[in-house]
C-alpha cells in the first residue's frame, strides 16, 4: 500500500445499490445524506435497473429499499433550481425530469415481476409516489408519508396520480392540500401500505414477502400483474371479456397444467415459468 | 314398499337449492362434498335461477348461501382438467367456462333485485368473486377469503375483476400475488363484506338484510341498483347528467308519489312497485 | 320606537348566511326549522355564493356549515310535491331542481378554493351528497349520514354519484339500499369524512383546517385541486402525461420559485398567489 493510495479519494458511492440473491433483486436508494432525493441520476439509475430486471429471468421479484433515515424526499430541489439559469428558465429540464420520473414509476407498474417497497423512514412527494407505485409495500412503524409539495408552492401533481389510486379521495385530498404527514398505521388503514412492522425489520419483511411471491410461477405472476392494471381501467363488461381471455390462455400454459395436476395429486408443483 | 325401492339409489341431490319465502329467494350452493365448486352444472343452475328471478315479481331480494363447510372453492378443477383430452387441449371448453362464469357473475350485478351473499366458510377464487359480485355480503366470523389461483399456476384473473372493484389496490394485489387468505374481520375492514356475525347466524343475518331491502318499493330498488353500477363507470359530469334524469323519472313514478306523500303525512307508504 | 315598529314582522332570515373572515368564507345553511333542506331558494343561494367566491381572490378557502340540529335533510319534499299540480305533473320542475342541485355540487368540485364541510348533525340524501362533494369534511361525533330516499320511493341517485366516489361499493350499496344511517365514526372509517371531533367543535375544527390550507399559495392550491379531479378520470398513462405537464407549468410559476428558494434557504415563503 502506498501513501498515494491511502489518500486517493474513494470512488463515489453509487446512488443506487443493486443486489440479487435467490431471485430477489434489491434496489437500495443510496443517497442518505440527500434524503435519497430522486435526482436525475437516481431516476436514471432506477430506470436502468428496472429495464435490466424486466428481461432478467433470474429475477423473480423486486424490493425497493433505502439507506439512511429517510426513504425518499422526492425530487432534487437543488438540482431543479440550478436549471432556472437555463435559457428557457428551466422549463425544458423540468419537463424532462417530470416525464422521466413518471416513466420510471410506470415501469414499476409494467414490470413483469412484482415490486415490494420497504419503507424505513419518511417517504415524501415523489418518494411517497414511489411507494404508491409499487405493487406491495411494507412500512416500519416509524415510517411516515406525505405529499408536502403544497408547502413549497409545487403541488404534488404527479405523486397524486399514484396516491389517489391507492387511497380514498378525501384522505388523498387531505394529504395533498395540507401537506401533513400520516404515520405508518394510518397509511396502512388508508390502503397505502400492506403492513406495518417493527422498526428495523421492514427490509427483511419485504424480502420475505417478495420471496413468497417468487416461489410462484413467474409466468403466472407476469400475466396476472399485467392483467390487474389493465382491467382496472376498463368497464365491468370489458374487464370480464378481457380477463376471461387471459384465464383461458393461462389454462393452456404449462405451469397451469402442472399446478392443477399437482393440486389434484396433492403434491408440490414444479414451475417452468411458461 | 318393496325391497327394490328400499335399495334404489335416491335421485342425486340438486347442486343448487332454490327456495322462496316471503319474497326472498334463497339460492344454496349444494355440492358440499366438492366444496361447492363452480362446475359447469352449478354455473348453469345459478344462471338459470338468476334468469328466472329476473322476471319474477314475486322475488324482491336474493340471498346466495352455501351448504357445508366451504362457501365455494371456485372452478371445478377436475372437470376442467378432464377436458385437456379434447382435440383442442381443452381451450374451447375453458373459454366457454370462463365466459359462462363471467356472464353469471354479471347477471348478479344486472339483476333488478338486490343480492346478498351469506358466507359461512371459505370463499376462494371464483367463490370469492361470487361474494364480491353480490351487492351486499354477510360473513360468519369463521369465513375466509382468498384468490389462491397463483398457487396452481392459474392467476385469479376473472375473480380480480370483481375483487378489485370492492377493495383497495395494494390489498387486492396482496391477495392475488400471495394467494393467502384473509379472515372475515379483515375482509370487512377492506370492504369485501358488509358485516361479520357469529358463526351459524350468517344466513339469518343475510335473510334479515334482504328482508329489510325487500320492504322497499321494488321499482325504486330496481332503478337505483341499475343506476349505481352504470354511473360508477362514468365521468363525474356524465354521471350527474345521467343520475339527474334517473331521479326525475323516479319522481314521476307512482311509488315516489306515494312514498313522499306518506312521509309528509307521517304514515306508512304502500308500494305498488311501479 | 313606535308600537308599529315593535310589531312589524322582522325581515325573513336569509336561508344562507355568508361571512368571510381572514380569507375563509363560511357558508351556513340557515333553515334550521326545515332541517336545512335544499329548497330551490337555498340551492340558488349556494350557487350564487359559490359563483361569487370563485372569482374572489380574497377567499382562500370555504367552510360549509349548518345552523340547528340537522346539517341538511336533502331536497325540499314539500316544495317538490307542490309542483305535482303543474301541467306536466311537475316533471319540468323536478328536472330543473335535479339539474340545479347537480350543478351546484359540481361547482364545489370545480371551485378553485378548497371546500371543507363542518357536519354538526344528520346529513341525509342531498345533504349527505353535499358532504361527499366537499374536498374535506369534519364531523361532530354526533353527526350521522344516510341516503334514505329508498324509504320514500325516491332512490338517492344523484347523492350516490358523490357518495360512491368517496366510499367502497358494498358500503355505499348498503347505505343506498337500506336507507339506514351510519354514525360519524363509521363514516370516517369508510372515507366519507376526514375526522371526527367532539360535539360543538366541528365548526372550529373545519375553520382551522381551512385556515391551514389557506396559508398555502392560492395558485398552487387551485392548479392542484383542479388537476386532482381531472386525473382521477383518466387512465394511468394519460394521468401521468397530464400531471407531468401540470407540474412543469407549476415549476415555472412565481410561487414555486419562491417556495423552493425559501425551502432551500430555510426561511418562510411569501406567496403572491401566481
Amino acid at each position: 500500500m502506498t501513501a498515494q493510495s491511502l489518500h486517493a479519494p474513494s470512488p463515489p458511492a453509487p446512488v443506487l445499490l443493486r443486489e440479487t440473491s435467490d431471485g430477489i433483486a434489491i434496489l437500495t436508494l443510496n443517497r442518505p445524506e440527500a434524503r435519497n432525493c430522486l435526482s436525475e441520476g437516481l431516476i436514471a439509475e432506477l430506470q436502468a435497473a428496472l429495464d435490466a430486471i424486466r428481461d432478467d429471468a433470474g429475477v423473480r421479484a423486486v424490493v425497493i429499499a433505502a439507506a439512511g433515515k429517510a426513504f425518499s424526499s422526492g425530487h432534487d430541489l437543488k438540482e431543479l433550481t440550478a436549471r432556472r439559469a437555463d435559457d428557457d428558465g428551466g422549463r425544458g429540464f423540468f419537463a424532462q425530469m417530470m416525464t422521466a420520473c413518471s416513466a420510471m414509476m410506470q415501469s414499476i407498474v409494467r414490470l413483469p415481476q412484482p415490486v415490494v417497497a420497504a419503507v424505513q423512514g419518511i417517504a415524501t412527494a415523489a418518494g411517497c409516489q414511489l411507494v404508491a407505485s409499487c405493487d406491495l409495500a411494507i412500512a416500519s412503524e416509524s415510517a411516515g408519508f406525505a405529499t408536502p409539495g403544497v408547502d413549497i408552492g409545487l403541488f404534488c401533481s404527479t405523486p397524486m396520480v399514484a396516491l389517489s389510486r391507492n387511497i380514498g379521495r378525501k384522505q388523498a385530498m387531505e394529504m395533498l392540500l395540507t401537506g401533513e404527514p400520516v404515520d405508518a398505521e394510518t397509511a396502512c388503514r388508508l390502503g397505502l401500505v400492506n403492513r406495518v412492522v417493527p422498526q428495523g425489520t421492514e427490509r427483511d419483511a419485504a424480502v420475505a414477502l417478495a420471496r413468497k411471491v417468487a416461489r410462484k410461477s413467474a409466468h403466472t405472476i407476469r400475466i396476472g400483474k399485467e392483467a390487474f392494471y389493465r382491467q382496472a381501467e376498463m368497464s365491468l363488461a370489458d374487464a370480464y371479456r378481457f380477463a376471461a381471455e387471459v384465464m383461458t390462455d393461462n389454462m393452456m400454459a404449462r405451469d397451469a397444467r402442472e399446478g392443477i395436476c399437482a393440486f389434484i395429486e396433492k403434491r408440490q408443483p414444479t414451475w417452468q415459468d411458461r
